[in-house]
């Protein structure tokens, strides 16, 4: 079985044309090919799917074997397979997802290949239901007590549910500690990512994300849009900003919309007997 | 170019035929490829190479960008390579390596691919210069004090040095903390891979490898051997005994040389453009 490994910002994705395969267990699959030594190794596995409405349909399985609604960094490099591929030839497209429509515009080189990919990541979500979080009213920067630190809380759904932690110095906060506790914790009927923030100026943020279903990555495009709408909303930064991520940086701009530019690699291709 | 993803229980490896490239810096090109988010992903890069006397030659070059000398679990997929390509066609081969000349004997299957290999990992040395390390005689089981804790050290060369202490449960053991420490332990002038070692009863021990240069790695065949040999020379064990670790079972022998058997598994092929 053929598939193409990619990566966006260091986020990193095994992609499989889903019309070539007919598969029951995807959750099982997903998680044997992104076993990084057993298998092909990644955060998750893309399904490239037709949609009867849009363009394409996108499904993303976590390492674990849950499935995604959207994924930022993912959603890049589906663009870029799609188009480089000829599968989509617009360059500015419509993707269904588990959270609804997406529509990237590819950037591309010389030679008709995408280098970058801006994504309408649309409306970001503050009410509780929507999130979802049970909360009376919008969670916006609330304290939390978790043991004997208090942790100032805020929740926004960017495609998928996304909580926003400010720290001071990132480097040594201990996300190991707090994320997969947030991740859980029982405002979240569905669980969280969790993404700590530090903002360096009112043009940068640096952000690490704790992502629900696979722990601490590279770079959560979601959760890169998250920090930036909620620094926003809090003052703290100007409606364009880097948000430099482990795996490199983004760029967010916060609008009625959010758009979300960023790059996205083809590492290698390969084939796999899945039954050897 | 074109590569092969191989584990030898679930220690994982990038294979090149040599002949095909031409690489002047190949520790950088190996850290690159070995990147398990922006490269291809593995513990080690085996090249296949020609050799002027013997049935082939293998070179490792560990994730980290350093050669080592020889790796049990690598040279199983090494004869793998080279027989199911009929670059090499007898089953007992002479592949020559940074530590002499390694025999491994293949095991196949119906279709005649190799599903097992057993490896004559030659005779174990314990003499301090051979090993290496800095002692007045053989190490064997000698009390060193890291920090509060008291640790039975015991070291021999199996194809490359290693360390082997006995613990009561190695489940519970800082494996993470005492394992950087004894790598670059001053006796050792060249660094030690470092096992942690549980036996379970007289036919069957538990391991954890520390490996020089990589951290914890899922299996260390030439370290499963180590700690078969030593735990033999303070009679713990019989001479035929199995070696369990993370990533899989390993039938080792104890005689004059020590046999190494185990499996090899082909993952999956693929392409990677090393320049874009």
């Amino acid at each position: 079985m053929e598939f193409v490994k990619m990566h966006g910002t260091g986020n990193d994705f095994i992609l499989i044309n889903e019309v070539e395969v007919g598969w029951q267990d995807i959750g099982n699959i997903a998680k044997r090919l992104c076993d990084r030594h057993f298998g092909i190794g990644a955060d998750g596995l893309i399904l490239v799917c037709k949609s009867n409405k849009f363009d394409a349909r996108m499904r993303i399985i976590n390492a674990d074997g849950s499935e995604a609604e959207m994924c930022g960094n993912g959603i890049r490099c589906f663009a870029k397979y799609v188009y480089d591929r000829k599968i989509v030839t617009k360059k500015k497209m419509e993707i269904e997802t588990l959270s609804g429509v997406v529509r990237p515009e590819v950037v591309t080189d010389d030679n008709d290949k995408v280098r970058m990919v801006r994504v309408d990541m649309g409306v970001p979500h503050l009410e509780p239901d929507s999130v979802p979080v049970r909360w009376e009213g919008r969670l916006i920067n609330e304290p939390i007590a978790f043991g004997d630190k208090t942790l100032h809380i805020s929740s926004v759904n960017t495609g998928v549910p996304h909580t926003v932690i400010f720290v001071s110095d990132i480097d040594s906060f201990p996300i190991e500690v707090y994320g997969p506790v947030i991740e859980k914790y029982n405002i979240f009927p569905v669980g969280t990512n969790v993404n700590f923030v530090q903002v360096m100026n009112r043009k940068r943020l640096m952000v690490r994300t704790w992502e629900r279903g696979v722990g601490m990555t590279m770079a959560c495009g979601s959760g890169a849009c998250a920090s930036a709408f909620i620094s926003n909303v809090l003052g703290y930064i100007e409606r364009e900003v880097i948000v430099s991520l482990p795996g490199g940086d983004l760029f967010v701009e916060v609008n009625n919309n959010i758009y979300m530019t960023g790059p996205c690699v083809e590492v290698f291709h390969g084939d796999i007997s899945l039954w050897s």
